[in-house]
């Protein structure tokens, strides 16, 4: 680490890809004897690096994608097109029109959404449904609730006539899709989403003759990120074991049935390296200054998300530090009161968990260039991404004259 | 802005360039017959492209900038480095240099950065302070509380003993400075700001013999997003006229007062333009989904901040929409429970006030290209930043052998 820091400087995020590979495969495992055939879709927004992406391919994963430009990503990673599945609840009419000749499943998430797959020439539809499940995680990034803009309704019918539309229109339904959230830590919920999720395959079998080729039941499995409960793969593929065994004899037929994991395959696999510029203590409280703020790492700003964090080298619990971005926004501190090792001037602090929803929603805020990534992989380190300079902030913009 | 929208596509941003221009003379105006002479640093975080700094530079302002990549894009713009002020509570020995190198006004946050500024080669500093004011803002956005990472608090003569450090350093003490926050409503919070400046200035002169060359009283003053009580500039002004002139004359000789203004310029100038890919009508809520989400404008879904919007070309408050972004993530929304005109696919939505902290916050996230940026000025209409493409998200990435 830390010669990785010195030689490509900071701040820097370092993955361990062999961790992801071992939780890619613990997680297929988790589904041995699942009562159908899976298949898992990495969701690509969780980490987008090109090579992380097909590390992840590698492992058999297909790919769970929300934009056009997801899309490329997994394409360029080698993901098979039958494998990639495109859902967003605002699409636009170039994203369809390039879904549809990629060859990829869309789900439908609202009703234009059919008439473009419909005239852009596809054949086929899945439909993202909204269970209205209670999944128990943070407000942000629960996509099921009755208020979230995500899904068809099964209320008022809403999924269903999506459904009846699409045959109307020529298209035939392919699959159904839900997702209730993100790092839930209650399994409940995946048991009652999959309830549901059988319950209207089962309509659309007895009332519309519809026989789905897959079932997506979404991701949402969480990691550790300070000491609250999380659900292990196993109890995850659990909480929906019996319902998907009762759900396929009640239909006769055996639609695969999907899963997203996404946070639970790269999060502990990432961590930013961050260099202290220096250290102040006030009357209130001690800081240590990094040189990367909520631009490399927009969690703790934005969602009050805890890492943990250590300093490289260092051992002890002797002193209590807040560990400060570098963002002129009194909202950037990385690290709230930590109980840490003595931090000098020059340490580096290694801010663990940041695999997931970290480079991803990097941004250039205070004109500060993103950060280089690194893998490691066997033993051996390589830069996936190189830092960005300061020139390429100014590579799209134009000075016209007569201002 | 159809004719903009139609030719360039959305999002995008697009600045009224003469209202920023009328922002700083009306800024500068609400100062004739201060006590003092005065200079305008305009924060530059708020909009760092380079034609909006030019712009600004025109009207005789200065900078204000907080990191390397600012005081570069200070420097392209053709700010004078004796109107720059670098301020930051954490700056690389990289910064530092180049700041020396550039002859800009630099402040110390710490005691870290004394001793950087004097092995850089500096002679002289300036001093950021805590004055430990209340400010009654966001609190992501209030910056000189007690417990805030910025500034050398007054409490413990921090800030005094930093100052004596510098000039036992031997450097030269050029100017102090404090900023209480942004978006500030409340004159109170500057006339006690200015007073514990003013106090502080004497004190440097009785005990320490020194007189500074300038006092930077920040910025801070707001727009009006909602329907919010905000101060006009002359209020700002005049909320520190009275201290600085009594200050002043007990002082015995009369710094500069700096401000820096940076959301009072640029917000209302500028707007996002985003289409509706569709609207969608659930049994709890009606959504019109735009092509673009928290990437493009996090203030909504980051600080829970309200923007106008409005339906271009179209009248009335029929329909109560959520403007929903097209993130993948529950609190992607733009603008909740807004009355408006009937909304259909392909109608452009105008998300207002975004001119500050708008694209300065953008990122990739969902592989979304960043937008393109217009200013209208003097009725002509100038792409001052061309959109992203897809292509342009590999542009750092290398692909490894051997995953």
């Amino acid at each position: 680490m830390r010669k990785l820091a010195f030689r490509h400087g900071t701040p820097l995020y370092v993955y361990d890809g062999n961790l992801i590979v071992e939780r890619c495969r613990q997680f297929k495992k988790a589904f041995d004897g699942y009562p159908a055939k899976v298949r898992f879709c990495y969701a690509v927004k969780a980490n987008t690096n090109l090579a992380i992406l097909t590390l992840i391919r590698k492992q058999g994963y297909g790919a769970d994608v929300v934009s056009g430009g997801e899309l490329d990503a997994a394409l360029k990673a080698g993901f098979a097109p039958d494998g990639i599945i495109y859902t967003s609840n605002s699409k636009t009419e170039g994203e369809i029109k390039a879904a549809v000749k990629a060859g990829i499943k869309i789900t439908a998430d609202n009703l234009a959404d059919i008439s473009l797959v419909k005239s852009a020439g596809g054949r086929k539809i899945a439909f993202r449904v909204n269970p209205d499940v209670e999944a128990n995680t943070h407000p942000k990034i629960s996509t099921a609730l009755r208020d979230s803009k995500f899904g068809l309704h099964f209320q008022d019918d809403m999924a269903f006539k999506a459904v009846k539309k699409a045959i109307d229109a020529g298209l035939s339904p392919s699959g159904i899709h839900c997702h209730i959230g993100s790092n839930i830590k209650d399994s409940g919920a995946f048991t009652e989403a999959a309830e549901k999720m059988m319950a209207f395959a089962k309509k659309l079998k007895d009332e519309l003759d519809v026989k789905l080729s897959f079932i997506d039941l979404g991701g949402g499995l969480g990691v550790q990120y300070k000491d609250e409960k999380t659900l292990a793969p196993e109890e995850f593929s659990a909480a929906s074991k019996k319902v998907v065994s009762d759900g396929i004899k009640k239909l006769g037929y055996a639609p695969e049935i999907w899963f997203e994991p996404g946070r639970f395959i790269v999060a502990e696999a990432g961590v930013v390296l961050a260099k202290v510029n220096s250290v102040k203590e006030t009357p209130a409280k001690k800081f240590a200054n990094v040189d990367c703020g909520f631009n490399t790492l927009i969690r703790p700003a934005m969602y009050d998300a805890y890492h943990k964090v250590r300093v490289l080298g260092k051992k002890g619990e002797s002193e209590t530090y807040n560990i400060a971005g570098n963002l002129c926004e009194s909202g950037d501190i990385l690290a709230k009161e930590r109980a840490l090792p003595r931090i000098e001037r020059g340490d580096i602090i290694v801010i663990q968990n940041a695999g997931a929803y970290g480079f991803s929603m990097a941004s250039n805020y205070n004109s500060q260039p993103l950060p280089a990534e690194a893998l490691v992989r066997g033993g051996r380190a390589m830069i996936i991404r190189e830092r960005q300079n300061i020139k390429d902030l100014y590579l799209r913009q134009k000075s016209p004259s007569g201002l």
